[in-house]
């Protein structure tokens, strides 16, 4: 099922009427074209994932690319070859159909955005799903520390560094992350807080002067938005999610398929349940 | 070089010398032949770890079992194919040498007990390197959190649970336990020092009950030795390295090569540096 034919999906569900329904309530109705718009805000309280599969030939390098660098790439679940049923993350859910939105990629260019990707399933895929900073978002709310491009309803500001990630076969690259300015008395509560999680990220990478980890200007993000940064704030950086999809599209895989940003995997665990350890 | 011809070997080293030496020094010593005994109190301060050899085609099935199955298996580093030098525990040693033993198992049974595999080495062996509970219980002894079977000089107890592991491919199995009776007041305190050290199996996974977990009789550990529990102490309990060894035996691959028991590899990382989220 294209994007494009379902554009014009008559959605019978407003933001309000979703916000009441558990994940199984929500991955069905995924399931069934009745959403494929973005799932930040959707089942609060609970994880949501980024989606990565591979063919199996790529598998055990992206695999160990993850274990070498978990705070760009904490792994939540990985599914053996061929396997689209999750079994941790969320019973039986089927990762072809479940999530709003894919992004499919062949040698690294995106060749189309889809709603399910029961046409394009290989039997050895390898279906990787990672943890995602609206996890850690939440607690940091939670806490009274804001989230400055929440507030503002925009995207995160994203930024290429200068920290090398550990490479794996095909896959390298420099660390992506994202930059939330947080009030310096608050600075170590955003430490203590995020360090919990760390499945979604964890505790922050750098703190302070953009430049020391290869940003030139905050106001120009590589990816998102730019957000304010008040008197008395200091930005603080995070490792993203983005990083491994920056790593695997330079890698230039045959085939690769992700969730399409914004349109994550609404898991059955609780962030809390991420987080511990 | 087999163990039995060394078993001669002529020591000109005292443990009171070689506590002296840095982990570079120590396997520069057992890379000539110098010291094949136990590394237990050797270079205090640093990591020691675990070995896991295996062919190419089970790699990614074992490095899955260790991404499921953290606390038992807790991943340090992993060489791709063929590699046999450390990148990131230690710069460019040698891991089919500078562990004082080998264990070489075939189809699950112990073949040989060597000095090193130089000869036995293949192009296709993924090399996985594991945490060891040395780690947090250095952390434990500086927080007044006494250990047992070190006062006593004995091997920790451990135990085969009812907690099954999380399988990946031809590796599955029960989780294999230590016990160290812990004082009550400091039962909190043990939880929250060893919960820093995710790397080498971290956070206990029960307290108190033996039954619950399935151990019958605390008295009659399935592997090390039995220690004494002081009124007022309670068993505390966590997983063991024993868990990837056990299950890897128990899926019987042509070929594995682990440490022999207390025949670790010393990293050059300070248990510190293991520990940092």
């Amino acid at each position: 099922m294209e994007v494009a034919e379902t554009q014009e999906m008559q959605y019978d569900l407003s933001m309000k009427d979703i916000n009441r329904l558990v994940p199984q309530e929500i991955r069905a109705l995924v399931r069934k074209g009745k959403w494929d718009r973005p799932t930040a805000g959707l089942a609060p309280g609970y994880a949501q994932a980024n989606l990565v599969i591979l063919q199996q030939k790529y598998a055990f390098d992206f695999l160990l690319f993850c274990q070498r660098n978990p705070k760009p790439c904490p792994l939540l679940e990985v599914l053996e070859g061929g396997k689209y049923q999750t079994e941790y993350m969320a019973s039986g859910a089927d990762l072809r159909t479940d999530i709003p939105r894919y992004n499919i990629y062949r040698g690294g260019k995106l060749e189309a955005t889809v709603n399910d990707i029961k046409d394009f399933w290989e039997a050895d895929f390898v279906t990787f799903l990672l943890g995602c900073s609206f996890s850690f978002e939440e607690a940091l709310l939670r806490s009274k520390i804001p989230v400055r491009h929440i507030e503002e309803k925009k995207n995160v500001p994203m930024y290429i560094t200068n920290i090398p990630c550990k490479p794996s076969g095909i896959f390298s690259g420099p660390m992506v992350v994202t930059m939330r300015p947080v009030p310096l008395v608050k600075v170590v509560q955003a430490v203590q807080v995020t360090s919990r999680y760390a499945s979604v990220h964890g505790s922050p990478v750098h703190i302070g002067d953009p430049s020391k980890i290869g940003i030139k200007n905050l106001k120009k993000p590589d990816f998102g938005d730019s957000v304010r940064i008040n008197e008395g704030e200091v930005p603080v950086f995070w490792a993203c999610g983005v990083t491994p999809q920056a790593v695997v599209m330079q890698a230039k895989p045959d085939l690769c398929i992700t969730h399409a940003p914004g349109h994550m995997f609404i898991t059955d665990l609780l962030n809390e349940e991420v987080a511990s350890f």
